[in-house]
């Protein structure tokens, strides 16, 4: 039968049909000329998009194995840190810490609420002197609770401190401002099936030169993820173990269809259908979880209405309508709707969403004007869309490209 | 330009067409009932192949990921461990071990010989007692001289000794006789790309009750790597991290395929090519790098020519004839060329291979008569298929599938 699927859950998300065929070519020899290619290409593409001249590397490994990474070349047994926390993926940076022996102390906001520069300011005043924390783990987009940290704001602040800066973009970069090297980020991770539109299985890490610094003193064990062999693998335009060759074609693909957006445009497009998309849900009163201050261009968090379990509606809109978005992580289990806008989104898969999601609503007996929701992301949309700074910043019409059908996924 | 490639190098193995096509599928929710269905079904049919009840872990990560998995999840900090090794991958068992602290005691014997049941013994009466090593480590197919360790010998030694056994057999199992329940197989590590014919991304890692027991006392640390969070997780049929979907849906379909031949006939087959590429080999005065006795099914090595560079032949197999072949690897860096014949390697892929090696020799000035090597194979290949007990093993002519096409690739 076929019942194709709106998947709309912070990653993986979809991955257009240009990607998935790119990913089916014939098998390749990973220490042959092709993948060599294909490495230098994509280690150039993701600098561009990074904003980075520094080392990028690729580990065949989901966004935590990149986060553990980070953790095991950079720090050291019993050494103290400083990690920010306003969710689940701020908690298991905590954890990777501790599980490494690192003296990690973690500074929680409340699920919701953003990590503001201020906060940072104080608590790294504690931390002065040798005895302070060598370095700060922040999450960039907090994935569970639908909130972007103020990261350039708070890059201030760390870069006065002069500690190790460490940022877990794994859902943020690729979808909203981001400048490595301007903002002084020593380590930051991201991974393939987020922002980047590819299926998961490779992780990327950044590595400044203080965080190789860092990789000298660091006393932590690892192999498969000793982030020196991928560096000194890749100068022969190799990965240290066989990669997920498929999966970095398809990356390549992705990139390619990045690229022809262009960053800016595809930043603005994700802050403008998480506007839409949030106009929306509070039109048929669905309550935003997040600080609307620091709401993210990636992920949407809501309440269910009012004795509804969110894992019903989820279901239904799962079953009856092939919508698929994610519940709550950790502690917010079954009290979040989580519904992503994140990669290659269009406004038509917000639309369908809201579409699912106004059927489900009745279908919960909760009384919804068939449209409402609808009317209110076309008009939030329109509205972004009408600035003229917009208008005049939309590239010409490209010529089409031979593959230009199958760019559409 | 259409260029197809014969890729005869011991993983990433040829993907078959239809494992490419299951790959492009669309996107799915790793936490969803699709997911649920495709991780069960992978993990019986595992079980099946791997012939175990035990448990079989699947992580997004490369073999050499799984071999870390293993060392980290059943071994502590300074504990006495026994390495044998034949070759590269032998040493890179050792040099994890070291890595996290274990004092691994490495058994070497020379490249191209195999460890024998006698050296096993005599190593482990020196460990008898409380100081003696925990555990045994050891390599099944070591790929990087083409040796088939004889494990089920080698199993009833460690089995008697009552150690903790520990094996690498990325490249053996799915090509060769492997029975972990019955050998008494504690730890078993193999990966998508090699007999499986899957692209790279996932390693597989089977756990006894032994080495459960043997985890809890570990105190090795690992986040990423840490087994039982995976089969936690597995109870819920999902992962503990986003694992590489596309692969996991390409391992199913190329276990199918698997299923479909049978494993007596995959391995049948592997033995019978294998034997005729060393038949063609030899008929070509080109010198075989493995003890014959123990002449591993995935992967044959050997000497080229005198006076000639194997990396020029190789690239000239590569660039002329579009024949992809491996060098040395490690301490034999320049000095061999293998060939692979595993996963879905026909009897026309080893012919293919010849007609390319036959006319590289005559562009290296190497006096080879035409067809010479390919008639040895074949009448290798005759002879094996011929016996008696081949013939009846035979099965009957299956019908048609509904994607019959689709599976040849």
């Amino acid at each position: 039968m076929y019942r194709p699927q709106n998947l709309r859950i912070p990653g993986p998300t979809v991955v257009p049909q240009a990607v998935l065929a790119a990913s089916a070519r014939p098998m390749i020899n990973h220490r042959g000329p092709e993948f060599a290619a294909l490495l230098a290409a994509l280690t150039r593409a993701l600098q561009d998009f990074l904003r980075t001249q520094q080392d990028v590397l690729m580990l065949t490994a989901s966004g935590s194995g990149g986060m553990e990474a980070a953790v095991a070349n950079t720090l050291s047994s019993g050494e103290k840190v400083l990690v920010f926390s306003c969710g689940a993926f701020g908690e298991r940076f905590a954890a990777i810490c501790k599980a490494y022996g690192v003296d990690a102390r973690r500074v929680d906001v409340p699920y919701g609420r953003a990590v503001e520069p201020d906060l940072v300011r104080d608590e790294l005043a504690k931390e002065k002197g040798k005895d302070g924390a060598k370095a700060v783990l922040i999450t960039h987009n907090e994935t569970s609770t639908g909130i972007l940290n103020p990261l350039k704001e708070i890059s201030e602040v760390v870069r006065e401190s002069g500690k190790l800066f460490v940022v877990d973009s794994v859902s943020g970069a690729g979808a909203t401002e981001l400048e490595i090297d301007e903002w002084g980020i020593d380590v930051c991770i991201t991974a393939s099936q987020k922002a980047w539109g590819a299926p998961p299985g490779v992780a990327i890490v950044t590595m400044s030169p203080k965080a190789w610094k860092a990789y000298e003193k660091s006393d932590l064990p690892k192999v498969y993820f000793d982030l020196a062999t991928y560096k000194a693998a890749l100068e022969k335009a190799q990965t240290p173990a066989t990669p997920a060759i498929t999966v970095y074609i398809a990356l390549q693909e992705s990139l390619r269809l990045m690229a022809e957006e262009g960053l800016e445009a595809i930043i603005r497009r994700h802050r403008d259908l998480a506007r839409a998309t949030r106009r929306a849900l509070q039109a048929v009163n669905l309550g935003l979880f997040a600080d609307e201050r620091y709401a993210s261009p990636a992920v949407t968090a809501f309440r269910p209405p009012a004795r509804v379990d969110p894992r019903n509606l989820i279901r239904i809109l799962r079953d009856d309508h092939d919508t698929i978005v994610a519940g709550g992580q950790g502690k917010m289990e079954g009290q979040l709707v989580r519904v992503a806008h994140l990669g290659f989104c269009t406004l038509q898969d917000i639309v369908s969403f809201l579409s699912a999601l106004e059927l489900t609503l009745r279908d919960l007996n909760q009384p919804v004007e068939s449209g409402v929701a609808i009317a209110a992301a076309l008009r939030s949309y329109a509205e972004s869309t009408q600035q003229p700074s917009r208008r005049e910043a939309r590239p010409a019409p490209r010529p089409p490209a031979s593959d230009a059908v199958a760019s559409r996924r």
